[in-house]
Order: C-alpha cells, then structure tokens, then sequence
C-alpha cells in the first residue's frame, strides 16, 4: 500500500496518527509537495480529482480517498487496537464524537486559518477574513463544549481512546501552530490537560 | 425511538429517505421549529448542545446526534437493504464517495444558501455574500465532476443504490427549492437524469 500524503497537513496526520496507533508498519509513504502545488498537478489529479492528501493506494491499484474513509478501511483491515467501535451502536456513538469535532472543531480550525492566514493565501482564494474571524469565534466556542466535556470524561468519546481523540488532537494542534491557540490560558484546563496527556502517546510523538 | 426533526431542513431529510429506504415504522416524528427557534431553546439544548436537527432518542434514553452517525446506527438496527457497505471494504468506498458528497456537494449548497438567502438570514449571522458566492461555483465544479462519474455508472458509489445517493439527492433538492439549481439546464444531463430517477423512489417521494 501507498499513502499520498504531506507531513505538515491536519488531515494527512490523522491518518499518520491512526496508522501508528494501529502499529501498521507495510504502508509506502508518498510525500505529495503542497507548497509547489503538486496537488494540482496531472499525475496527482488523476489519483484523487479533489486534488487532496491523503489519499491510499491498494495493492490492487485502488485508491480510496477522504481520511475518515481510509480509517475505516484501515480499522477493517487491522481491527486492533479498536478505535471505531465495537459494534454497530458504539460504532455509531464515537462517529457521533468525531463528527461533532471535524464540523466544529477541525473545520472552525481549518476555516479560520485558510481564510486569514498569509501563508495559506495561495491555497484560498479568496480569502474572506471576516469570515475567517467568526470561524475562530465558533472553534472556541467548540473547544469550551469539549473543555466540559472532558471535565467529565477521559477521553473525546468517552471512556477509552478512539479515532476522536485522533481527530481532536490534531485540530487543536493545527490551531496551537497557526492560531497559537492555547486552552490553558483561556480558562479551559480540562482540554489542556487532555492534549497534554495525548502528546505524550508514542503515536503524537511520531507526528514530528 | 423518537426522532427529534424538522421537515424542511437537508439534514432531516437525508434520515427520513434513510428510514424510508429500510421500510423502519417504528421511530416517533418529533417536529422541532427551527423559525420559531425551538432548536435554540433549553429543552432541545438538553438533548442536543450544538442545537442541531436531526436527534434520535433511543429507547434507553441516550441521544444520538448528526446526520451520518444516526443513519450508522438505523444501519446497524435495521441492516437490510444495505446502504452503507458490505464488509469494511465497501464501507469505505461508500464512506468514501458519501463524504465527497457531503464536503464538496452538499456544503457548498449550504454555505451558498445560509450566506445568501434572505430566508436564512436569522439562522446564519452574520451572513457574507461574497463567501456565498464562492460556494455556490464550489457546488457547481462538484456537480460537473458527479455529472461525469454518472456516465460511467448508474449511482453515486458505483452499480448500487447507497447513502451517498440519499446524501446527493437531498443536496440538490436543497439547491432545486433555494438557488433554483436544475443540472438539465446547466449542461449536466447525467446528473439531471439520475436526479429524476431518484425522485421517483417511494423513499424520496415520501420527502413530500
């Protein structure tokens, strides 16, 4: 298997982080160069007419693309350790967790920083910066929601470690190095105290 | 099962053709009225705290929330026909194809018509008509790519009818009624076509 990816993006370190944690070890990586548009290029729009990272090639030459997508396929190719559910209705309950961080959390994220961010301009054009402010308004509000959240509970979805904290991780570290967001010094300590217990797991670490 | 709902919306929509599709006639219809503003009220922030329809209550009281995440779980409860996948390979080709409706389709629709449509002015604020703009040419670059994925097959994630047709259907009935969007008359007669053989499931007349 092939992984198209680019180390710096959220969206490829979900994926880096969900294959470490599964300890999967047979997979190609395949530096994809966003800066010098390779994205855009013909080779790659022929794997993926997004034109976005990540995406896996097969063995058999398919190639599965959007990064919830490629967990799933990789949770049914390795199933342990689980991080997707055990069952129909845990399934369905830590897809409710990690989609109420991708809308929120990741996406108020990735729209703040891609519509205000100068080094983001050649990506998103136009930009709309007022836009982009009230994108980081919402990713705050986001963040207060998991903040009490996790008052309560250990973990995103719960009780134990599953592909929402995956998710969650790397939004917040998306936002910590282009929005230099800080939840501890905006009263949540809760989701400081989370992300400093999930940067310390080996699969955070190999993140670089 | 009570599902807390409002006809109008996309989202509701998308489990009501789910629940159509499997033939489930036990779930109770709970109308929430998002232009008096129920959905913003205590009563529904208790359920659901990012004040979004569709819920499902089980019956053990717990509340599962988002769009995708409940129909995992009809899916799961109810699993014929299927309309997700069979087997972790599938699944994640539908995921795959299901998500790109969502992200590209069916959001661009949405962020079109919540910027700039008079009618949502109150939901979304503040509005940015321009950001709208944008959107709505990022709907229309993804329609033509599913203009063209539809010659070559007769659904949305291959040879079968799946949630990523339910998804796809729901979006462009979204952008039928708000942006007066018709594929037939924009040059995509594929799309149009698989359009007009959608509407006539039982499941997609049973929208209303």
């Amino acid at each position: 298997m092939k992984l198209y990816s680019s180390t710096r993006a959220p969206n490829p370190r979900r994926v880096a982080m969900f294959i470490a944690e599964k300890g999967i070890d047979n997979i190609e990586q395949v530096q994809v160069d966003l800066g010098a548009g390779q994205h855009r290029g013909a080779d790659y729009l022929a794997k993926n007419p997004f034109g976005r990272v990540p995406a896996l090639e097969l063995d058999d030459g398919r190639i599965l693309c959007e990064t919830r997508a490629i967990c799933s396929w990789l949770e049914g190719h390795a199933p342990e350790p689980n991080l997707m559910g055990d069952g129909y209705d845990e399934r369905a309950f830590i897809e409710m967790a990690d989609r109420r961080i991708e809308l929120h959390l990741f996406s108020g994220a990735a729209n703040s920083i891609r519509h205000t961010h100068p080094g983001l301009a050649a990506l998103e054009q136009p930009q709309f910066p007022d836009f982009g402010a009230v994108q980081a308004q919402r990713m705050r509000e986001t963040a207060q929601w998991l903040d009490r959240t996790l008052a309560a509970q250990p973990f995103v979805a719960g009780q134990r470690f599953t592909i929402a904290d995956i998710t969650a991780f790397c939004a917040l570290e998306f936002a910590r190095g282009l929005m230099r967001f800080r939840p501890g010094q905006e009263g949540m300590a809760h989701l400081q105290a989370w992300r400093d217990r999930i940067a310390e797991r080996p699969s955070a670490a190999a993140l670089g």
